[in-house]
C-alpha cells in the first residue's frame, strides 16, 4: 500500500515549488508585447529585481537558465586568451570552469574540496601572486548547490582588496539568491547571477545578471561582444524588445511580477529569517538520526552550509532506496546526490540532498523530514529516533531564532 | 518571524485540498452543452460514481451542498407530517434533523451523544417499539464531521431486520465516501448522499443521492416532489438538461471526471487504506502528546472513529491559540471544534479538528503533525514529547496496515 | 478541409463566455471557510449583486442552476394550494409554470405565443377580474431564452397597480441581468432571479433571488420554507455557513468576485450600451440576409428583443446544418432552436439561436456573423448579401449608439 | 462607447494565440527533474518536433527567443573571421546579418528589398563569383516577419546546387512553421530554426534548430563553440540535463508537449491547408477595400506572400490610427509596421500587420476582419465595401481551397 497519493512535495534543490500566484499569473492570454500593461510591467520590475540582489547597480534579464548566465557574465567580460580563477567547493564551480574554457578562456581552478568553503586566505594568497594582473576575474560560487556549501562572498572581496588585486569578482548566487542573506553591492561583488527557478519561484526560463560599474566598465573595453549575450542594450534598452534582445518571455514575467510581489511583501529579512530557521530545523533532525546511524551532513560547520539545499551521506546504496521509498510512498521527491561519487559508490547512490528554497514553510518541511524518518525506518537503516520531533522543537524557537549571518543594521534601514 | 510563507495547507474537514488535475480541468471554456464532449462525458461518469459508493442502484447529481443532499433525499421520500427516526451522533445529524422538521416532517431523535457511535441495539428496540410502521426512514450519519464519530451502518441494517421493521435506511457519508469504506448495496442502505468537496476531491457545488429500487418505489408513491429535488429525471434523464435540472454544472464536471479518474486508477481498497494508515499515525501522534498533557481524541475507540477527520479536546482556549499559530506561524489551518461547547468554553475554543480525506498522503499529516507539535511546545501547553516521530513510525508500517473495517472478500472481487 | 482549429468560440445563450479572469480566480487552493480571507471577500460582495440588480433589497445566493431560483423564488413566497399567474412568452415562462405545479401550486397562464411580448392590457385585464386576491404573484420572465422576446417589466408593474392589485412581481432576469437594462427598484419588481452563468459571467453553479421588503413581508407569512430555500438566513445571516445553507461554493466565490469586478469596472450603463449596439449589429446582419432567403428575426420589433439572445428561424433543415457547419468548418457553436418546432420540423432544426452575453465584444459577434455568412454560402441557403459588413458598420456607429430603452437620468445619478 | 469588453484577441505575428490546452497544460507544480515522467516526455517529443519541420535529421531544443536561435546556428558552424551571405528580405534578414557581425562574422549582404522574395538567380550569380569558396553559409529568411514574404526555400537550395557551392544553407522558419509548408529536408536546408511563440503555439521561451548531419559536419570542425549554443550534447545527450545545457524549461515542455499533440492530431496538411485558406480570405477583404481607398497588401504576388503574417500600407497616420481604433473599440490589437517606414513617416506609423498564425481559425480571422472593416468606417479612411463579406465567401469556399504551394505526393506518403 502507498500512502504517496495526494499533493506531490517536490523537495528537490531546484526547481522550487511554484506558487499558485505564480502559476495563476502565467496562466492567461498572450499580451500585447508593443504597448501598454507589458511594457509598463517590466519597467518596473526592474528595481524589484535590483532589490532582491541588494545592488544599486544594472541587471539584465535572459531567457536562459543558470548555466546560460555563466556564460552571459563571462561573455561580457573575459575575452578568450584571458584569465578566470575559479574557486571550486562543488560540482558546479567545476562546471563554471568547463563553461569559461570552453569559451577558450584560461582557467585557474582553486580546488577547495566538497565541504568546505573557499578560504579567503588562500585566494589571497593565489591573487598575491598575479602581480601582472593575468587573473581577469575570481569566479565564487555562494552556495554550490551540489555540496551545500556556503562560502563568504565579503571575505572574497577582502582577499582581493588585500592583495591589491583588481580582478572582477563574480558570484554565483543560483542557490542563494532570495534564500541565504546575500548584499551584493556592501559585500563587493562585480556581478552576482543567479536564475528563476529557486529562490525567485519562477519556472525554469529566466536568468539574470546583476553588475555593478566597474564590471560594465570592463564590458566596454571588450573587443566583441555577441548579441544575444550583451548585457548592455538589455540593461539600459531603448525600445522594449532590446530587455530580451528580441520576443520577451511574456509569460513568464507576468510570474516574476507575481514572485516580486510576493518577495517584498514578506521582506528581504524576513526571507532569510525563515530560510534560517528551516535549516536549522532540518540538520537538527539530521543530527539526531545521525547520533544512532550512518546519516551526516555533508557539510560539518554551520556557519558554512546552505539555508537553501542540504546535501547528506547516507552510504550507498540507501541513498538511491531512501528517495524511490519517499517518491513511491510518501509524496516526497528528494534531490539525488550530484557530483558527490566516493569509493565503491561510482554513481553516488550513498548521497542524496534536500531543496528547501523559496516558497517553503514549516508545514513543507516538517512533512518532509517525518516522512524521511519514516523511510529510514521502513528501510531499516539505523538511526536516532525522534528526530522529527526535534525538528519541531527549532521550529517551535522560530520566533527567535539567530540568523547565522546575521544583518548588518545599517543594511536593513537602508533595503527595509 | 512567520515561518509559514510557503505551500499553505488546508487541514480542515472540507473542502478538502483539491488536487491540481481537478483544478486545471476545470480552468478551461466553457463547453458545448446540446452534443458532444460534455454530454458524453456525464454519460460515463453515472457508473463511476456509482461504483464509488458501492451500488448498482441509481444516482441523481445536484447542484447543491452537502446539506441540499439532506433535502433532497427526504423530498423523493418522506412526505409532510410522516415521520423520521434520526440516529445523532454530533452536530450533524441534529442538523439533519432541523431540516427535516423544516419541511414539515416529524422528528424523533435517538441521541447517542458526541463520543459514542450510533448503538444498533437501541435502534432496534425503538424500532421494534413502532409496530404500525410510522416510521418512514431512519436517517443514520456514516462519520459526523463534528464529532468524527463512525458509525456502523451494516449494523442499522441489521436493527432494521431484525425488528422486521420497513423503513428506509439513508446513510450520509458526505465526510467518509472515498474515504472510509462505505458499501452501500453490501450494507443495506436504502439511500446514502455525498456532496463533491471532501472524498471526492471537487470544490464544493455538487451534491449526490445514490438509492436502490426500493427507495425509489417509495419515491413512486409520493404525493409531490419539486422539480428541482425530483430524483426520478435526474437519475434517468431522457435530455441532458435533465441530468441536472437545467443548466449543467459545466465546470465542476470537468473536475469530478478528473477526480474519478484519480479515484479508480488508484482503486477503493488502496483509497481506504491509505485513509486508514494515516487516520493511525495521526492517533499515535494523539496518544503521545496526550500521554502528558491535556490533548485528547474525542472518540475513545478506534473502531468507531472516522478516517477522514478527527476531532480533539485540548481545553479553552488552547484550541483556538493552536489554531491561530499553525495557520500564522507554519501555514496550516486547522478545523474549528464544531458544536462541542462544553461547561466554561460556550464557543467551544478548547476543541479543534484535523481533516485528513481525499487527496492527503503521508507528506501531508507529517507535516501537519510536525507542526502541531511545533505549536504545542511555543504555546507552553503540556504535550508527551515525539508524537510526530511516532507517528512516522505508523507510516513506516504502513505497507502491512490492517484496514480497522476488513474488507468482504467477494466484495473486493465484485468491485476491484 | 476544417478551418476549426483555433479558439473555439461558443455563441450559445449560456453558459456564455467565462472571462480568463475568472477562470483565473477559480484556479486556486481551497481557501479557510471559517474566517479570514473568504468570508471577508463574500461580505463586500452583497452590495455589489445588488447593484447589479438596481436595488437597495436584499439577495439570497444559492448554489443551483436558473431553474432552481424558480423554485427559490416560489418556496418563499407561495404556499401549495395558492395560485400564481405566469406571463408567458416562450419556453421558459412554461418551464417557471411547470415547476410551481410540481410544487403543488395552482397556475393559471396567459400565453402570448412565442414571438410577441407580455401585454401589460391584458395582465391588468385579468388581474381586474381577480377581485378577491387569489393570485399571490405574477411571473413574468424579461427575456425569455428560448424565443429572445424581452417584456417590459415596468409596465406590468404598471398592469399590477392600475388593477389595484396585492400580487407579488416576479421577473426571471435570468438570460437578462449584465445585458439588458434591468431596473429592479425602478420597475417595481418585487422578486428578481437570475444566475451565474449569462451577463455574470460565471460558470453554471450560483443563482441569485433579490427580493424586497414586501416580498420578505410575504416570506414572513408562510406556513413553511424549506430550509435549503429559505432566504431568510440566506439574506441576513447570523454566522457565514448561512448565506450557503451549509458549504460555501468557494471557487465560484472567487470567480464571482473578479466578474463583479469587471462589470463595475466597466459601469452598467455602458454594459447595457455595449450589448445593445452589438445586438443591432447582428440584427442588422440578418435583415439583409434575410432580404433575399429564408433567414428571419423570431421577433419583428426591435423594441421587444433581447440584446443578449438572438433566436431565429431558417426553416428545417437548415438550422441544424448551419449549426453543423459553424462548429465543424469555422470553430462557432450556435444555440439550437429551443421550443420552437413548427408544422413539418417537429424538433426544430428550422431554429438556432445566438447567444451574446455577457464578455462579449466587436470582434467575437463580428467573428460569428462572417462565420454564418460563409456558412449560408457554403450550404447553398439563399440569403442577401453583405450581412456581415453591413453589421460592421452598426459598429463602427456604435459610439453614437442610442439604446433602445433610454436610461432614466435620475437613476444615472443613482447608480453610477 | 466601447465594444472592446469581451474576450481580447491578439492578432499579432507573435506571440500567437495560446491554445488553452497548452497553457492548462504549463499550470502545473515543478516535476522531477532526474526521471520519471518528464524525461520520458522529452524524448518522445524530439521526434514529433522533427515531423514538423519535415527532417530526419537532429534538433537542439534552446531557452531562448527567435533570435537566439540566430547566434545559436552561426554560432556552431561559422567561426569568427569567416563570411555569410545574407538574403535579406525585411527587417528580420538583416537583424540576422546584425546578430552575426556582433558575432565576429563577415557579412554580406543580398538585399531583395521589402517587398520581393529572394531572387534564385541573384544568389546564384553571386554564388557563382565566390570560385574560393569563402562563403560559408546562405542565411535565407523563409518568411519575413516584418514585410511578410515568403520565399522559396528550394529554389535556394537550387542556386546553391547550380552555382556548384557548398555553403550551407540556413533558413529562418520562426513566422513560417507550422503554418506556411515547408520541407527541410526535401528542400535542401541544411539548417532551419524556429521558436515556440508562433506556429508551435508554445509562449516565448525556447527556440529550436534542426541541422542535417551535413551541417553537424561543419560543427564538429568548428575551434570552439560555447557550451551554451553548443548543439552536439542538445540533440544528443548523454544525461538529462544536457538536453537543455543545464536545468530543463520543465513548464515549457509540458505547453510544447500538448501543442505537438494538437498540432499531429490535425496534421501538417491540414494545418497548411487551413493557413493557406485564412491568407485568402484576408488578402481578399484587403484587396476589396483597397479597391476604393489607399489600403494596399505589401507583397503584390500571392505566391510570395506568408500565410501566417500580412504586412499593409495604408498611409500615415491611418495604421496606427486603426491600431488604436480596433484595440480600445472592438478589442482586437493588429502588429505595427515594423521596419517599413518611407517619406514622410520615419516611424512607420502608415503600416500595420496581421498575425494569423498557429491557433487561428475562421472565426478569429473573420472577427479580425470585421473589426478593420468597422475602423475603416469609423475613422474615414476611404475603402471599397463588403471585404469582410468577400472574405466569407473564401472561406466558405475553403474546402476545395488549393494550396499556392502544393504539396509533393511522395511528401505526403511519407510524412502523412
Amino acid at each position: 500500500m502507498s500512502l504517496a497519493q495526494g499533493r506531490p512535495y517536490l523537495a528537490i534543490p531546484g526547481p522550487s515549488v511554484m506558487p499558485d500566484a505564480v502559476l495563476r499569473a502565467m496562466h492567461r492570454a498572450s499580451p500585447n508585447i508593443y504597448e501598454g500593461e507589458l511594457t509598463e510591467m517590466v519597467a518596473g520590475m526592474v528595481p524589484d529585481l535590483k532589490r532582491v540582489a541588494r545592488t544599486d547597480g544594472h541587471v539584465a534579464i535572459y531567457i536562459t537558465n543558470g548555466h546560460g548566465t555563466w556564460e552571459a557574465a563571462l561573455a561580457n567580460t573575459v575575452a578568450p586568451g584571458e584569465t578566470v580563477l575559479v574557486c571550486a567547493t562543488g560540482r558546479f564551480g567545476h562546471g563554471w570552469a568547463e563553461m569559461a574554457e570552453a569559451m577558450g578562456i584560461e582557467v585557474e581552478i582553486l580546488d577547495f574540496g566538497r565541504t568546505a568553503p573557499i578560504d579567503p586566505e588562500r585566494l589571497r594568497a593565489r591573487l598575491a601572486e598575479d602581480a601582472g594582473g593575468a587573473i581577469k576575474a575570481v569566479l565564487a560560487v555562494h552556495v554550490d548547490t551540489s555540496s551545500s556549501i556556503r562560502s563568504d562572498i565579503a571575505e572574497c572581496r577582502r582577499a582581493l582588496n588585500e592583495a591589491g588585486h583588481g580582478a572582477l569578482l563574480m558570484a554565483d548566487c543560483i542557490a542563494s539568491l532570495a534564500c541565504d542573506r546575500f548584499e551584493m553591492d556592501l559585500w563587493g561583488a562585480d556581478i552576482a547571477i543567479t536564475a528563476s527557478q529557486k529562490g525567485l519561484m519562477v519556472p525554469p526560463g529566466l536568468g539574470f545578471v546583476f553588475f555593478n560599474d566597474r564590471a560594465d566598465a570592463v564590458r566596454r573595453r571588450m573587443p566583441r561582444v555577441s548579441r544575444y549575450w550583451d548585457w548592455s542594450p538589455r540593461a539600459d534598452p531603448q525600445m522594449f524588445y532590446q530587455y530580451f534582445g528580441g520576443t520577451a518571455p511574456t509569460h513568464h514575467l507576468y510570474g516574476l511580477r507575481a514572485a516580486l510581489d510576493m518577495i517584498h511583501a514578506e521582506g528581504m529579512e524576513a526571507i532569510w529569517a525563515r530560510h534560517a530557521t528551516l535549516a536549522r530545523a532540518i540538520w537538527t533532525a539530521v543530527d539526531a538520526w545521525g547520533g544512532e546511524g550512518p546519516l551526516r551532513l555533508n557539510v560539518a560547520n554551520p556557519a558554512e552550509r546552505s539555508h537553501a539545499v542540504t546535501a547528506l551521506r547516507i552510504g550507498a546504496p540507501h541513498g538511491a532506496r531512501l528517495r524511490a521509498w519517499t517518491d513511491e510512498q510518501a509524496g516526497v521527491t528528494l534531490g539525488i546526490g550530484l557530483g558527490m561519487s566516493e569509493e565503491g559508490d561510482p554513481t553516488g547512490t550513498g548521497f542524496f540532498r534536500f531543496g528547501h528554497m523559496g516558497h517553503v514553510n514549516a508545514h513543507m518541511v516538517l512533512g518532509m523530514l517525518g516522512t524521511v524518518e519514516a523511510g529510514l525506518a521502513a528501510l531499516g537503516v539505523p538511526h536516532g529516533a525522534g528526530g522529527v520531533s526535534a525538528a519541531a522543537r527549532i521550529v517551535a524557537e522560530g520566533t527567535g531564532a539567530v540568523l547565522s549571518t546575521p544583518a548588518h543594521p545599517q543594511e536593513v534601514a537602508r533595503w527595509g
